[in-house]
């Protein structure tokens, strides 16, 4: 531990993220003086491993937060809901993953790569997007300041990963069950995983669309600073463990040659052009699984615009996607204090 | 057999289409007086069952075509556009599934729920189009005619049995591989498609875009008859045995409320409308598999134009796709004649 780092305690610490919280603090050397570990009652008592020391996990309905100067937390949103405002009272600011303060206007929802700036007005909570989102406003934001974006049409094919360890569990548990001929089991998703694809990822709202798609649309806009963005989303579970990809078409208001737009992403931050189609690379989610950066291939014209650019993106959804883009709010805060 | 039936000859008779042909011509009752399998020399002997009875697979190589009235074919490009001049020259009407002729202005590239009357003016070639064409544009067509398209997006989830057996065997052989912790080997594609996902569909074409993506574009337009149609296509490869989807965003001249987009897609020919997320009821590739219609759900506004709709569009690729459509061509000439 560092003498002079902050308080920090990881809530939801044995769910992916959390346990992903603590890799990326060790892997980016944050300091810590002091980590503190919090889940729900069931998994209280267990012990996780942070900087070779294994740490008990505690209960958080017993959590008082006294002294804790940073809380990283990706429970459900309902958890956050209650326990936030404690944390706060208490005097620690809450970098939150859930989706339950995201579109409060009073709470900033920060990618660093994009809007850095937002995160300094917290009131005690900021929020970290949803996974899908962080990967495409990486992308679209240089992309906007380039060329001005006019309208996005987004297809996303999302792993299980982002559904929680036990959703990885039942789509190897059902791989297994199918190349063994025997009966499989479906409780994590709607419906059979396995070698099959779903468009549906959490409920569906009254419009028709999935909340996973109001997300990317509703996030996009306010990180973007862009409240009237055109744009459209479909979000699709595909049976890949981790690592999220997504098939974008870009509008622009100014012409954008793909060889422009390859330019302003390769300078672009957390960005890395993975494009090369005579040696067949793009971007594949096993390829970004375990990595740090949002990758970008497959950019080509869009003809069927005036100006269009089409995009295919691919970040790991439990780095980028959540626990990294925490952790670099949190820099972002120890930094600017 | 049917001893009033055209003589049918089935080319590429072993692979995953050319059985698939056997069955749909089966299913459907299609008079047939005399079945003949071609495939390649190395297939040549096997034997293939239809109507009951056992019979012997002959080499491609030394057909003559002689007193056969109807080629179903489904080899690659090359063979067909080697064979099909003596097929034709020998008095016989090919329905080709390759890509070979699709293209050529003088052969009708024939979707029978969307331009039944091409099928007329044929040469002795009608070509079937590519399977991520078809079931796009039969869900197109109805859309088209009610509401007028203007600019429509796709992105695809495409299934490995599209690109034939041995493709469908590495899927599983990955699959057992990773379970077992064991190496695996990648030929059939580029890259490990067993839990990935890969934006390649065939080769790359100068402009960035894959030869599969080329052909959504060309195909769509011939078959709707819309030389200037603008339309964008991102071709995705997904670890799913069978069955395609795709992500579609329409954007067209007229208003285009979802419900009335329900009302015109009920009643279209050869489309089942499966569109209740209140029953978490939509298309997927399991549910396509095995089924002949084009299936169609998550029908809802898409709000980022003046005038759009979004959909999810699923069929199984080796009927509707490939074989089906084919038979359904051979129907039309059957009717016609």
């Amino acid at each position: 531990m560092d003498s002079t780092g902050p308080v920090v305690a990881v809530v939801g610490a044995t769910g992916v993220v959390g346990r992903e919280f603590l890799h990326v603090l060790e892997e980016r050397r944050f300091p810590v003086s002091e980590v503190r570990l919090y889940a729900s009652g069931r998994s209280a008592g267990e012990s996780l491993v942070f900087r070779s020391r294994e740490v008990v996990v505690q209960n958080l309905a017993q959590a008082d937060f006294d002294g804790v100067d940073l809380v990283l937390s990706s429970p459900g949103a309902s958890v956050s809901r209650e326990f936030a405002p404690r944390a706060v009272a208490a005097g620690a600011v809450v970098v939150d993953n859930s989706s339950a303060f995201r579109m409060d206007p009073d709470v900033p929802l920060v990618v660093p790569e994009v809007n850095p700036e937002a995160a300094r007005s917290h009131h005690g909570v900021i929020a970290n997007p949803n996974c899908s989102t962080i990967q495409l406003v990486v992308v679209l934001w240089p992309i906007h300041r380039a060329f001005g974006l006019k309208r996005v049409v987004v297809s996303t094919y999302q792993a299980v990963s982002g559904a929680g360890r036990k959703a990885m569990e039942e789509l190897m548990s059902q791989c297994v069950a199918l190349l063994n001929q025997r009966p499989l089991r479906i409780e994590r998703f709607p419906h059979q995983i396995a070698f099959n694809v779903l468009p549906q990822i959490d409920v569906f709202e009254e419009d028709g669309s999935t909340r996973e798609e109001a997300k990317v649309v509703r996030e996009s806009r306010k990180i973007l600073g862009l409240p009237d963005l055109r744009i459209a989303a479909t979000a699709v579970r595909v049976p890949v463990m981790n690592g999220h990809a997504e098939s974008v078409n870009v509008e622009t208001e100014r012409p954008c040659p793909p060889e422009a737009v390859r330019e302003v992403l390769s300078a672009a931050p957390g960005v890395v052009v993975h494009d090369d189609p005579a040696e067949l690379a793009y971007p594949m989610p096993l390829l970004a699984s375990g990595r740090d950066e949002v990758f970008v291939g497959r950019i080509r014209k869009d003809g069927s615009v005036e100006n269009g650019v089409a995009l295919w993106v691919c970040a790991d959804n439990l780095r980028k996607g959540a626990a990294l883009n925490a952790v670099q709010i949190a820099e972002l805060l120890e930094r600017g204090s």
